[in-house]
């Protein structure tokens, strides 16, 4: 049976990491800041944006929460953005999504100050994938650097290793395409125009889902050598309404070696890499500043 | 025996498309105006802007060579770009590289506004990439592009087709990646520390070649279908001093369907690009100037 790939041992380890280096900051009079824009009262914004606050403080960090009318309009909503790009105080920034439909065009990545942008998704931080960076020296999307946090902390190198990504999205698929490439990974990037994906599966060390189909994937996909690591992105309800991923658990756990959970796994590293990008982000502009 | 695909037949066709929106944008009074700098004297970068320069002019665009002296002060370089980036005149706008060693470390793709990067690698370019886009708007990096161009003119879809390039670097291979991604193929992003290179390449229906080793790929790389397209982006001097790509032609020749020769093949598609860029770039800054 395989092993399972939890988040929660690795979470006690980061968090601890954590708030030692915000202790670290504060010494230098630092207190990392998270701003954190939430437009209207989508309850799983809501949700988030709560869990997100109530983590950067637990590493001692501050966060805030600015709540905007629903009916916000898009001038008004743009210069409050950018009020908090500028503002020294917010060492990271981000703006929770969805945004209402009148909003939805704005592609708010790009607005935040690079080197504010904890979420990862600003131009710039992702040319520094594409130059070959794997994380040293730039912000990195959140999903993907919890991916990569994860397979290190259970000693999978990816060097040499074959990688089928499923899923070529712009959060997920592509930017963890680049990563693992800079990691010497050798990646396949899967979608669904992709021919014989079980084949190209089954040839894989590492399978990653990010498909976001209810338990897509089962054991066809895999090889009999039961040495394949599985990593699920999907976040999805089946149709009783239950919490699962893009794999299907009970299907493959006794035909793979290692297999991150949904709830439990991947999920909850993106909120680790969100306090790793703000010390990250922290420590930029305090270069910056000095430079 | 493969087919060559030539990049001479393409041109034509190219070349007169280019010629005639040329013809039309002047009548709305605006010639597409390239500027190119190029620093000091090194002669493959006389030799290539002077190509460039004479493509431009040939089908009814302006260019001009900003000359510098090799000792330049980095001050008095950036003062300049920036000069030439702010110059309304400028449709298009890139350095020559590669620049002397006391500006190399500058990454002058990023100091070029994205709506005259007709090099296609300012990071706002190359995250329309990211975000799925096939080129319709943005600039597209020339290389890439024209590997593109090169199989739509020979009818070669993508679509559900497996891909194996070989190479990641930024200038081609991982642009490359994404763009073939974009356009629904599956594609493997193979490199140095890729294992079973060979069957990787094997099991591809389209294997592209830019690593920069001189006959690299022989037919030990293929298999026995001979249905295989290649694409060799390599430009290489071989021990006695001639030209030639990536691939071992002689080698593969009688091994696969299409094959694209070295010289005459995708290099020559990289100044049609710059060319398409700057006509692109040119109906982006007529657009922008009538928001």
């Amino acid at each position: 049976m395989a092993t399972l790939l939890k988040a929660a041992p690795i979470s006690q380890r980061i968090v601890k990491d954590l708030t030692y280096e915000c202790t670290q900051l504060k010494e230098k009079g630092l207190t990392p800041h998270l701003q954190v824009i939430l437009v209207g009262e989508h309850p799983p914004s809501v949700i988030y944006t709560r869990n997100k606050k109530k983590f950067m403080e637990n590493m001692g960090a501050t966060c805030d929460i600015h709540k905007l009318p629903e009916d916000i309009s898009e001038k008004d909503f743009l210069e409050i953005l950018k009020g908090h790009g500028s503002n020294p105080k917010n060492n990271g920034l981000f703006v929770q999504l969805p945004l209402p439909s009148h909003l939805s065009h704005i592609d708010v990545g790009q607005l935040v100050p690079p080197e504010k942008d904890v979420d990862g998704f600003h131009a710039h931080n992702l040319y520094s994938l594409l130059s070959g960076d794997k994380g040293d020296n730039s912000l990195l999307p959140c999903t993907p650097k919890g991916v990569i946090t994860m397979l290190q902390e259970h000693n999978v190198t990816l060097e040499g290793k074959k990688v089928a990504i499923i899923g070529r999205s712009l959060i997920v698929g592509k930017p963890l395409t680049l990563l693992m490439t800079n990691h010497n990974a050798t990646v396949t990037l899967c979608h669904s125009r992709t021919e014989n994906l079980k084949e190209v599966c089954q040839n894989a060390d590492i399978i990653v889902a990010a498909i976001g189909k209810a338990r897509f994937l089962d054991n066809s996909f895999l090889n009999k050598d039961k040495n394949q690591i599985l990593i699920d992105v999907g976040i999805n309800h089946d149709e009783s309404g239950k919490l699962c991923g893009d794999i299907d658990q009970a299907s493959v756990e006794d035909h793979c070696a290692l297999l991150t959970p949904v709830p439990g796994g991947v999920g909850k590293m993106t909120i680790l890499s969100l306090g790793e990008n703000l010390i990250q982000a922290t420590k930029i502009q305090m270069e910056n500043s000095h430079v």
